[in-house]
């Protein structure tokens, strides 16, 4: 048995690396360094086949989508929809966060169809199944395994909510108290039954199936801030330190870990918060969701995200999960994915041209070059969204205009062009 | 005759003074003195009467919206639904930068209607009536006094395009050249006529209409950059230090100013720009534009703006000019309309909250105290668009629940809520 992590300790530089190193334009021998060291995963269970894709330092700035129908919604072929749109819009991953319908089902159809990696949080299962306080380490695990052996490529696992930590959350004057899912259910299992948290107390078993299938850990931040005003506080940083002892384990269990990260933090938090991560865990990949930036605008979550995750990008973050203008409001549609994916991947992509990943900067050159030149369709193909790009000018009065309607005959391209290009002027 | 400033200066406290201290929750007297030391400005031409709002230092970011048509898409009443969209949606302030249709007619209309300050670019009506090359400063000054005289409280005005700033462009290496409209009018006026700028040449002229009427300067950058490869480059710079010394002169007679700024600006360099500009121009307010962090997100830009303006804010710019979807593709519609201004609004609150504006973090711990309350009317009442974020909720299958389709039974708030507030649980 091997993982990625197991097989680049060992100076094997595998298939999926390959993959990694093509897209990235990096050397495979990096790439298989970086996996070593802890700072790259490929999350890509051993049921699975697609082109890999790696995330962590030196790399382009990854986006997750989240998809999944809830109690109160729940149509697989609107979920698959969903995942359609969110891949073709360029997700690099999709995390299955059904919490009703037949879970199995969904979640089987989603990694069948699935052309990226797919990620899952396996207490959702047991949630749907189980009261709380009949959560059981067995049970538990089971749910793991089964999804392990599905295909899942990466689960996220509250394992740093503990008796230790708990007491950090109870102490606290938070405003919004716990708003993640998993951290919900399994701060009210440790109150109700005074036990540990069977994913921390026996998280050498959940190492064990991991590696047995090269399931990559996405440590959770129950205890994320759910408000600017309660970002970086005492539960949060109590919670990451315990996800960065338990990072240190699974790497010399030769088990791919990420660590997740907020939520809600005010722009001059996200530096910190970055920081703090990337020393606390060994410079383990980290993925955030978001961060809103304020909590004042539900229906413009992606935008207030496309905020935090541009500039937590541009500090050191390796993976942004999605949000969508459904946030706060309702499960997204098919349209709040699009949005969702459009600005995560703007967010990114604004962070990686800062960060210094290859290839990012020029992009922006080319478009510029393209712009200078008044060269729509160069700059429809250089588009994030070349449909909507090529709409908006292709509907307008100026269809067949070499100048779009916003300048006119003003264009200050047009104009300078006059100066820069005055060989090639044909006005 | 007296400006706002000229009385600050003189210790008397306006009524416009008034308002602003009203709106933003500080005494009068700070007002005044913030205008005496031109840090902050009240744009308020003598011929209006309207709610005056003040820009700059401690002040609220305002938001300005450019509405105006352009010789291939000009419909006046379709400007005049741009100007109530803008302002029902929380524009400070708009520009008319019409440069099609009958200009007089359109900026008399938008001047009658607006709640808000309003400010043009008066260049733009003079090269829709003359070959650039005829441009003298009669004709300029002539086009300027009688904006001031219909009312307009603002003009952006491209002084710092020079003899002495010219050849700092023509030995740059930029990839965009000249992105502003004014400005590449003016650099092809000195290249074409040998002469210099009439806006920097007869200052004193203009600023003898300002002080006339009270119209604010907005000292434009015509040498902002247009991709974001020509940030803080030597033409830029070059013109931000002619437009320090001008907003100086500006001051000494009277003349309320302010300072424009790009443009294209990747996220590591925001900050630079924002404290180049305060420290040349002595902390004369500074209105940007954008800045968009990444060019590759063409029909995206509201929120490639967003990202940079609410940066932008937190570092200390006063007043963002939104950015809309059709930016780089075609004037903007009503919807484009209401996208910028409300991703301009969320990067001025997000900024806001960072540089300790009055009351701003309140807003968000209200919305968060809301949220935790599962108190979705006050959450309504709280967000930014209230209509977007009702209509989310209230025609999702939870409309009557107290939890939305995102999470459904499992709502982390509900569960948590059994733990905060055990004897308010309704469950």
């Amino acid at each position: 048995m091997t993982t990625q992590l197991s097989q680049a300790k060992d100076g094997i530089i595998t298939p999926q690396m390959e993959q990694v190193a093509e897209y990235e334009g990096i050397s495979p021998e990096k790439i298989k360094q970086l996996v070593a060291q802890g700072k790259v995963v490929i999350p890509y269970n051993k049921h699975r086949n697609f082109y890999a894709v790696g995330i962590g330092e030196n790399l382009k700035t990854k986006v997750n989508a989240n998809i999944g129908a809830s109690n109160l919604k729940n149509l697989e072929e609107e979920e698959i929809e969903k995942l359609d749109i969110a891949t073709k819009f360029g997700a690099d991953a999709v995390m299955d966060l059904s919490t009703g319908g037949d879970l199995d089902e969904i979640r089987k159809t989603i990694i069948k169809n699935s052309p990226v990696m797919v990620g899952t949080v396996p207490i959702y299962e047991l949630a749907t199944k189980y009261e709380v306080e009949d959560f059981d380490s067995d049970k538990l695990y089971e749910v793991i395994e089964k999804q392990a052996q599905q295909g899942v490529d990466f689960v996220t696992v509250h394992c740093g909510i503990t008796k230790q930590t708990m007491p950090f959350l109870q102490n606290s004057q938070r405003i919004s108290g716990v708003v993640s899912r998993g951290g919900s259910l399994l701060v009210k299992y440790i109150l109700n039954t005074g036990k540990e948290n069977p994913l921390y107390e026996q998280y050498d078993r959940l190492l064990d199936i991991c590696f047995e299938h090269d399931v990559t850990l996405s440590l959770g931040d129950g205890f994320r801030p759910g408000s600017i005003n309660d970002a970086n506080d005492s539960p949060q940083i109590a919670e990451l330190m315990i996800l960065g002892e338990l990072a240190q384990r699974a790497r010399e269990a030769g088990v791919q870990v990420m660590i997740e990260g907020p939520g809600h933090v005010p722009i001059d938090q996200i530096e910190a918060s970055v920081k703090m991560q990337k020393k606390l865990c060994q410079n383990a990949p980290f993925y955030v969701l978001g961060p809103i930036v304020t909590d004042i605008a539900p229906g413009y979550d992606h935008i207030t995200s496309a905020i935090g995750g541009a500039l937590a990008s541009s500090y050191g973050v390796d993976f942004l999960c999605y949000v969508t203008p459904a946030e706060h409001l309702r499960l997204p549609d098919k349209d709040d994915v699009r949005e969702g994916v459009i600005a995560s991947k703007i967010a990114a992509h604004a962070g990686d041209i800062v960060k210094g990943v290859k290839g990012a900067k020029a992009w922006d050159d080319k478009m510029s070059k393209a712009r200078k030149n008044l060269d729509w369709p160069a700059m429809y193909k250089l588009a994030l969204d070349p449909e909507k790009a090529e709409h908006y000018k292709e509907n307008s009065e100026a269809a067949s205009d070499d100048v779009c309607t916003m300048c006119g005959k003003l264009c200050a391209v047009r104009t300078d062009n006059e100066r820069t290009k005055p060989n090639h002027c044909k006005y």
